[in-house]
């Protein structure tokens, strides 16, 4: 980065002394979260082979243009028959049918089953002409070309009907579903060679900072490797979102800028979004565009903020790492996961559990409390647990979420341990 | 497919007799698992970028060479000064400290806190010599060049310590863990570029029959189009296996064994597992290798099988769909889970809910139910559940187990239902 380029004393818009005074009024996470669900964004449609359709989100409703299965099939290996001609059968009363012809999967037969006839017939393969059930090979005993049956079977048993399955004409999956991977077989059934999915949201990552260093360099001295950005990139990438770009900036205004106005659906932007001296982000969103939110009762991540510019969300997460992810999972992954017709609340397994100590919080405040799972089957808070150590959610098996109408838990009391992934 | 190359009829190793009796012996849900945690297989290592490596399994424990922060550091946007100048503080008793200089992230700076002094200071930036506390920016009021202290400071406030997050020389993160979001940011934060992880587990795909077509051709007559292979390259991929071949082989034991000698981890291969005319795949893996399983007591899926050649794993997954897709989730998507450091019972969300409808089963049997959710808030079984019928798991919202050493639930029992993804 060239220092000369830096202007991070350029503070002609907005009174030094404003910055360092804390947040004018702070919003609930509830306020947040509301207002956010309340948003909506068109996503473009996409043609894509079906095969690279798991996870995405269909665009139309598929209707079947054919009949699964097309024709009458055999569940069972065994014989196609006449119902009736089973009636009364046991071990001690075997009724004799002669075999006659065989059906096999994807031929059949032109054979037609007759009183007193059997057909062999596998499963899957199309029940020959004049059968009306099929008899499972193991309640026959073999005296060939003759099979004596010892059970007696019902009409249709073991016969797939024909649309049993997929009937033709219908909607086999509705628009906005994420497809699964049974889905993907439902679409390979009917003959699906691509599928219309929403696109991908686009997500472009900033990293504000003059002492951030790019991936893959040792910090020296005062500076720090940036490492937000590689973790915002993974969390995107986990709940279906495109990362466009995921760049460093120095605490340059016009850099900044610069940056928000890239071709994103969504902006994650760390670093410089509170109310220091050097916090530019809050300022420019509200220069851009309009800064709808800013500063949340919630520990960590009190400084987060959404903004508005261009019409795009911009997701202001604070710098220090634990509140970055905090402030995702709550809000941007919320964003996200929405449209990717995922659960929007925690991409996290959800346990109960009893703390083995109690957890202190303050009424009106939302806390994200990270906890390790014990021996004894309870759940413990990490010790050291600011909003920088990063270290306390690598030490941590999940989370539980201290609600803002409470003041914390004793110990002893049954908790939602959310399980990082 | 050339047809004269089919030998659907070729038995000359077995009798079409023995074909046709069902399974010798059947084994259990649990003897199947309990075998398979047993079995272990050698992942080579490789190195990767770290961006690259969410969600992989760590090969090597990670040892950090250097200490995060490398610097005592302010927490806060505040003043760095010494905590016994602020005693008494309040309101009302407003203490005057001169502000003689300016700490930023990436800089710092020279000046030393005298008592009398502060140094204006951000979060992020290195706590000045001299200082022992940051007092927070919104307990002081401002008369340049002073500030005016209302409120105390105890020493040490607010200072993040040398080597709090990360130690020198600390292990980091341990091998065989599946890396997260912020284990990244971690490895990220003390300079890594890239990070020795196991490579994936490789699996082959192999759906036989002459009656399969290709995916994106419409079935006609007596075909079905492939719809097994899309959906295990899903599973394999959701569960962070590598799919290096997905093919379609005729009845053909040629073909089949030359499919079976591919250069996989894992074979996953259904269609002509069962112990009917055409399953010539439990006789292949025997005479390549070892058939150690063969017929399950569970529905559907009781076809499975599990058999090793060439010291590889080989699954014999039922060719009708809904009992592939729970074969592959009991047994073959356990394997491949526990390799990538998932959790190898199931990848689903599970959530308690009362059922509406009773669900029969048999003693000794363990049975794959799939059930929708009501508006009620309980769950109900999908009226129509063959194995064959591909929709029930479409139109589930997921499934419940219903274990061997129980003939069902009873209306109104609590079940764990597993939400499809």
């Amino acid at each position: 980065m060239d220092s000369q380029k830096i202007k991070c004393s350029d503070e002609s818009f907005i009174s030094d002394d404003v910055r360092m005074r804390g947040f004018k009024q702070r919003s609930t996470v509830e306020q947040l979260t509301h207002w956010l669900d309340q948003q909506s964004i068109d996503l473009a449609e996409e043609s894509i082979p079906i095969q690279d359709a798991y996870g995405r989100v269909l665009a139309q409703d598929i209707v079947s243009d054919i009949n699964i299965p097309s024709f009458a099939r055999s569940m069972m290996d065994g014989y196609a028959l006449i119902a009736s001609n089973t009636q009364g059968a046991s071990s001690y009363n075997q009724l004799q049918l002669q075999i006659i012809g065989k059906s096999m999967p994807g031929h059949g037969t032109h054979v037609k089953v007759t009183p007193g006839t059997a057909v062999k017939i596998m499963t899957g393969a199309p029940v020959p002409e004049g059968a009306n059930a099929i008899l499972p090979a193991e309640n026959v005993d073999m005296e060939e070309p003759f099979i004596l049956v010892m059970e007696s079977v019902a009409e249709g048993r073991n016969i797939g009907r024909i649309g049993e399955d997929i009937s033709l004409d219908s909607i086999i999956l509705k628009q906005g579903r994420s497809l699964r991977p049974q889905d993907i077989a439902m679409l390979a059934s009917i003959g699906k060679k691509d599928v219309v999915v929403r696109r991908r949201l686009k997500v472009s990552i900033v990293v504000t900072g003059n002492e951030i260093l790019p991936v893959g360099n040792k910090p020296q001295q005062y500076q720090i490797t940036n490492s937000n950005g590689p973790m915002l990139e993974a969390l995107s990438l986990r709940d279906n979102a495109t990362v466009i770009s995921s760049t460093i900036v120095a605490d340059d205004p016009e850099q900044i800028e610069q940056a928000m106005l890239d071709d994103y659906d969504i902006l994650l932007i760390t670093g410089g979004t509170s109310v220091g001296e050097e916090d530019l982000v809050p300022l420019l969103v509200a220069k851009l565009g309009e800064l709808v939110f800013h500063g949340v009762t919630m520990r960590p991540s009190r400084s987060t903020g959404i903004g508005v510019v261009d019409k795009k969300l911009v997701f202001l997460l604070p710098g220090n790492p634990v509140a970055c992810l905090c402030a995702y999972d709550f809000f941007a992954g919320r964003f996200i996961r929405q449209r990717s017709a995922k659960p929007r609340n925690w991409p996290y397994y959800s346990v109960q559990k009893k703390l083995k100590q109690k957890i202190s919080s303050h009424l009106g405040r939302t806390d994200y409390a990270r906890v390790r799972l014990t021996k004894d089957n309870t759940v413990e808070p990490i010790a050291i647990s600011g909003a920088a150590i990063l270290s306390s959610t690598t030490e941590a098996d999940g989370f539980i979420i201290v609600q803002a109408n409470s003041e914390g838990y004793a110990a002893g009391t049954d908790v939602d341990v959310f399980l990082y992934d």
